[in-house]
C-alpha cells in the first residue's frame, strides 16, 4: 500500500499511467522518504515511447514542423539522433546537449517527450503506416492553416510548465537544420482530484472528458492503440489525430444543466451516463424515459462516440484545455488527442459521425487538424525510428 | 520538522511563504496522512489580501478591467461585496454562486485572489493612496494598449490552471454588469526545486530572479510592502505594478554565458552576486577584477536594482513567464510584478534608472504597463475595500 500511496500522491495521476504502462518507470529516492513523493522520472527509454498510454500530463506543448526543402532520410536520420540524445537527458532533468539556459532543465518533473512524423515524411522515406493521410476536412471544420498539418511533431508534457517551455526549446533548436515551426499549442489539464486520487480530469465546459477510454495496460488497450499489422518499423506505435477544438463558453453557459447533460449523454457531476450512476458504468443505449425518450440521446456526443457505434472499435482519448488570449478577448477550447493504430480504421468513421449529427458540434468548432505516426520507442544505445531511418 | 516537511513537499513553496504571511494558513487533514502533502488551503481572510506575501504561485491569470459608463461608487461597493463572496468560496475549493461548471472548483489547490484599483477608481471614490497614478511612458517602453492600463485587477493564483481559468471566469461573469476586461495575461512559476525544496524561481532567460527581495514576515518586507502612511481605508494594502516583459531568446541566446552574467551582474548557476558564492551573498559593488574593472558591472541589472542604489527604498518583485503563440510564432517573456507601499518613493526612480542605463534592454522590451491599489484585506462578515466604499 504505501508503494500505492506514493504513486497516487499529489503529482500521482500521471505517474500511476507510466507504472502501468510499458517502458514508463517511477524511481523513487529512498535515501530521502520525505521527498519519496516529489521523485517522478519517466524513462525515455521502452517499446512504446513515453506520454502516450498515460493520462493527460499537467501541462503539454506540441509543436508542428514542416520539413525545410532538401532535407532528406539521412538528414532526418540525423535529427532522430540528436532528438533521441536530447530526449534521454530531458527525461533524466538534465539539460538537452547544447542548452543554453541549461539550469531551467530540472528533475522529478515527469517530462516526457514524444515525437511524430506527418504523412509528407514517408516520401522521403517509404513504409507509410497504412491510413496515414491528411484527414479530410469536416463539414464542421473552420480550419486555420495556423494550427493545421505540419511533417513534425514534438510534444513534450510535465508537471512543470517552466520545464516543458525550455526542452521545446531545446527540441526546436536542435532541429533548425532540417525543420522549422509550423505551429505550437500550449495546453494543461487536471487529471488529480482534490484528494490527490487519479480522476479523468475535465474539459473548460466542466464535462469528464475521456471516460470511455480502454484502461492502460489492458489488451484491449494494446490493440487499440499499438501498430501490430503495419510496415515492421511502425509495430509498437501508434497514430496521434491533433485537433484543436475552438469552445463556445458563452453559449454554452446558457445552457441549463439538464440541457448540458442531454448534449453530452453523461452527468456533468461525475461523468457517469444518464442511464447509470458511476462514471464507468456502461452506457444503456436503449433506456427510455416515461415519455419514449431515449434517455442517452440519438444525437448526443457519449452515444455517437461509443465504440458500440463504430463496430467496436476504438480510440484512446485524451485532451488538454488551452486558452488563447489577445487583449480582451479570450479564445478557450480543447486540443483533442486520439491515439489509435489505424487512423483509417479507427477514428476517421468516428470522426464522420460526429461530424454529421453530434449535438456539441453546436458549442464546438475544430480550427486546426494535423495527424502523425509515432514511431515506437527506443531502448540505450538506439534512437527514434531506427528501423526506418537506420 | 514533520510539519515543515509537509510544507516544504512537492509544491511547498507557496505554501511556506504563506505560512509566514499575516493572513494565511495551510490547512492539513489529519485523518488521512498519506494526503497531508496535497492539503493546501490559503485563507480568504486576513489583514492583507493573499497572494501578495507568498512566492509567486504555479500559475496565475491576470485581467485589467475597465469600468463601464455608469459605474460609481455604489455598484464598485456592490462588486466588491460579490467578488468577496466568490474569493471565499474560491479558496475553500467550493464553486462561486451562480457558477456553470462548478465541479471546475477544486479544493487543495492553494488557490488565492487578490484584487486591485486602478487610478481612475479614485475619481469615483476619492482618498486615492499618494503616487498612485498611470506610470510614465519610458524611453525603452513599446506600449501596446492590448496590456495596458486598466481600473480594476483581478489576479488568481493556483497550482493547478484548470481551476485558475475556472475562478477568473466565474469572477469576471460577475462583473459584467459594471466592468469589462480589457485584458488578459496567464503565467506560470517554478518555485519548487528538484529536491522539493522552495527555491527562488528562474526566468525564460534562465536567471534566477527574485533574489533581491525582503524576506516575506521581515520587518523588511513589511514596510516595504503595506501602506502605512496613506488614506486610512488603505492601512495594510499595497500597490502593484504589472509589466509585461517581452525577452528576445534568440539574440539572448547568442551570448556567452559570461556575456549574460556580466548582463544580469549574477551567475545563472545559482543567482549569486558576480562577488559572491551563493545566492543570498550580498553584493559587493566596488569589487573590481584585474583589469580595474567593476565585477558588477556599472550597466548591470544586479547593481541598477540594488536597493543600496534606490537610496535603500526596495520593492517586492515577483514574475510569471509567459508564453504567446501564434502559429509559428512565439513570444516570451514575463509579467514583471512589483509590490511596494508607495509607486511614486519606492517604484519610479528605480524604473528611470533601469530605462536610463540597465544592460537586459538590449533584450527586453516592456509592452504593457499598469498600476492598481490593492486594498487590505477582509476578515469574517467583511467584505473587500468595505472602508472606502461602505
Amino acid at each position: 500500500m504505501t508503494t500505492r500511496r506514493q504513486f497516487f500522491g499529489y503529482a500521482g495521476a500521471a505517474a500511476a499511467g507510466a507504472a502501468v504502462s510499458g517502458g514508463a518507470v517511477v524511481a523513487l529516492d529512498n535515501d530521502k522518504p520525505q521527498q519519496q513523493a516529489v521523485a517522478r522520472l519517466i524513462s525515455p527509454y521502452g517499446e512504446h515511447q513515453p506520454g502516450i498510454a498515460a493520462p493527460s500530463p499537467r501541462h503539454a506543448e506540441l509543436v508542428g514542423l514542416k520539413l525545410l526543402p532538401g532535407t532528406d532520410k539521412a538528414a532526418l536520420g540525423r535529427l532522430m539522433r540528436l532528438w533521441s540524445n536530447d530526449i534521454v537527458a530531458l527525461a533524466n532533468g538534465r539539460p538537452a546537449p547544447g542548452d543554453t539556459a541549461p539550469e531551467l532543465a530540472v528533475a522529478n518533473v515527469a517530462l516526457t517527450t514524444t515525437v511524430g512524423f506527418g504523412p509528407r515524411v514517408f516520401e522521403l522515406t517509404g513504409n507509410k503506416p497504412a491510413g496515414l493521410d491528411d484527414l479530410p476536412v469536416m463539414k464542421h471544420d473552420r480550419l486555420d492553416p495556423a494550427w493545421s498539418g505540419g511533417d513534425l511533431l514534438v510534444m513534450v508534457g510535465a508537471d512543470d510548465a517552466v520545464s516543458v517551455v525550455d526542452a521545446v526549446r531545446r527540441l526546436v533548436a536542435d532541429a533548425k537544420p532540417s525543420a522549422t515551426p509550423l505551429w505550437r499549442q500550449s495546453g494543461f489539464w487536471n487529471g488529480t482530484g482534490s484528494e490527490g486520487q487519479p480522476v479523468t480530469g475535465r474539459n473548460l465546459f466542466g464535462q469528464v472528458d475521456g471516460t470511455g477510454n480502454p484502461a492502460v495496460g489492458t489488451p484491449d488497450f494494446d490493440s487499440t492503440v499499438w501498430s501490430s499489422d503495419g510496415p515492421d518499423w511502425f509495430r509498437g506505435g501508434t497514430t496521434l489525430v491533433v485537433r484543436r477544438i475552438r469552445m463556445n463558453l458563452d453559449t454554452w453557459d446558457k445552457l441549463t444543466r439538464s440541457e448540458q447533460e442531454r448534449a453530452v449523454g453523461r452527468k456533468l457531476s461525475n461523468g457517469a451516463p444518464l442511464t447509470g450512476t458511476a462514471e464507468h458504468d456502461e452506457l444503456d443505449l436503449e433506456a427510455r424515459d416515461t415519455d419514449g425518450r431515449l434517455v442517452i440521446a440519438e444525437n448526443s456526443h457519449a452515444r455517437l462516440s461509443h465504440h458500440s457505434e463504430n463496430d467496436g472499435r476504438r480510440i484512446f482519448r485524451k485532451g488538454l484545455n488551452y486558452v488563447q488570449d489577445n487583449g480582451p478577448n479570450r479564445e478557450s477550447g480543447l486540443i483533442f488527442l486520439s491515439h489509435q493504430a489505424d487512423v483509417a480504421g479507427q477514428f476517421l468513421p468516428l470522426l464522420a459521425r460526429l461530424d454529421a449529427a453530434d449535438a456539441l458540434n453546436e458549442w464546438t468548432t475544430t480550427i486546426g487538424s494535423a495527424v502523425f505516426a509515432l514511431p515506437p520507442g527506443f531502448q540505450p544505445g538506439g534512437w527514434l525510428a531506427q528501423k526506418l531511418l537506420g
